[in-house]
């Protein structure tokens, strides 16, 4: 059994970037990071993005509106990134306040700034196999790790549990591209899936996206699986100082016996999503600069 | 076992468009339809499509490049009626010739006209659940088929043999859906699955896209499916006057036999796509009338 080392990879790959980015003459990529209100959180995943952004050498422009900001304003505000020649890459820090619609603001991104890549059009790029789209961070990050730990998924059958609009589905359409690393069956299953555990056993690659904590189990695998963990889930636990610890969506010390490989949460899918955002802000500029 | 009467439930939806078109006061819905020169299946395809028009009271305006228009040109006659307040619903016929990129032509119809649901925002919104999308013509007339034969795939397991862009990829997000009808366990398999029998033996509905005569065998499906069949393949046949006959991408005597339910070919998936198209036409006419 293997342990996906998600911080290792990571760390290759934003190397890789900062090497990259070493050799472009002139300005370098930009990254828009739009944090909307002080949720902690968010205070700290942008700041985790913005200290990565210095460390590969991209540029990296934040922009704090408050909680009160209106749609309309922060309209206005993408409108001039989307405008702004310097900036290569927009990222809107989710959640946003109720009073703002979430998915309207995502539309709102310029589709060659959209990094995140959650606008529709992203995400009919993904459907339509356009290389020039960008992928959400969480399934990119996912594909770059099972490349990098020498995971062909050609006719493996890859079961992803879960089929949200920023895992489950993305990955489910990746999975199936007709390209070198791609071409699985895929499966997806999900709160109204019957017989759940007959489907996982006959996954060759498992993708649990669920935020369940530690719902898959030994015997919902089969011997030899390789398990990507994309649950971060807090449950309580009095030995920790914190009061909780962090696990995944699935029951680590049971299945990992079982596994070809396996990702850990921590340490798994999660570090793996900073680089691939700014692996799509270097995309986003070598796009602009070669039209 | 029953025959899914593709033809019938056509005319029933069209009876129920014409209806609702009678109902409208003033300007009627119009599509229009781009036919590039003068390939012989896409007159009489065009032609369907301007008779089914007529017989539901929608305008259809047809317009007939020459073979030899350039993009450009194209681009400037779709421009126009992407801007026309009196056109509703834009069709581009496919095939086009060679030296047009087929892909930027239907990125180039304004998503709200977008009837036939091929610009890239029609499909990120399938997989987004926006109901405000337009579902391309096949996928939308197969979920129509089942939900007017009385098929709930909630918690079925739905096989989809193929992964186009147009049939595969839609039909398995449109059965993923979140919503009443939908909500289905789905597998798509392609070329590259290994053991295919044995996944498509689970199915609970076997959804059949890979243009391949007679291909699903009995030996494929398992007793009391729902077969799905969109295949449409000219296979040689001394009996027939044309020296072909057409048939599926099921073994239709073999399989038929085994189903709960199947559709026949023809008349089974074909005629529902026109009748889709109007469908979305009269859509687009109510989205702009109430925006």
């Amino acid at each position: 059994m293997e342990i996906i080392d998600g911080n290792q990879i990571a760390a290759t790959i934003i190397a890789e970037l900062k090497a990259e980015v070493s050799m472009i003459a002139g300005r370098k990529p930009c990254i828009a990071l739009v944090r909307v209100g002080e949720d902690p959180a968010s205070v700290s995943y942008v700041r985790k993005k913005e200290k990565t952004a210095e460390e590969i050498g991209v540029t990296s422009r934040i922009i704090l509106p408050p909680i009160t900001i209106s749609q309309a304003e922060l309209f206005t505000i993408l409108d001039d990134l989307n405008r702004d020649p310097t900036v290569d890459g927009i990222l809107v820090q989710s959640p946003l306040p109720k009073h703002i619609d979430e998915v309207a603001v995502f539309r709102r991104v310029a589709p060659e700034k959209d990094v995140d890549g959650f606008n529709t059009i992203s995400l009919g790029k993904v459907a339509q196999e356009d290389p020039s789209g960008f992928v959400a961070c969480t399934p990119a990050g996912i594909m770059e790790l099972l490349a990098r730990s020498g995971v062909d998924l050609k006719g493996k059958h890859v079961v992803v549990l879960g089929r949200s609009l920023i895992v489950g589905k993305p990955i489910a359409l990746l999975a199936l591209q007709k390209k070198a690393g791609a071409n699985a069956t895929v499966t997806v299953c999900h709160s109204a899936t019957t017989n759940l555990s007959a489907i996982t056993r006959q996954a060759d690659v498992l993708v649990a996206a669920i935020g369940r904590a530690e719902f898959v189990t030994a015997d919902m695998v089969k011997p030899g699986v390789v398990v990507v963990d994309v649950g971060i889930n807090r449950v309580p636990d009095a030995s920790k100082k914190a009061g909780y610890r962090l696990t995944g969506d699935v029951n680590f010390s049971q299945v990992a016996p079982l596994c070809a490989k396996i990702t850990p949460v921590p340490g798994g899918v999660g570090p793996m999503t900073v680089a691939m955002l700014m692996q799509n802000t270097v995309k986003a500029f070598r796009q602009k600069a070669a039209p």
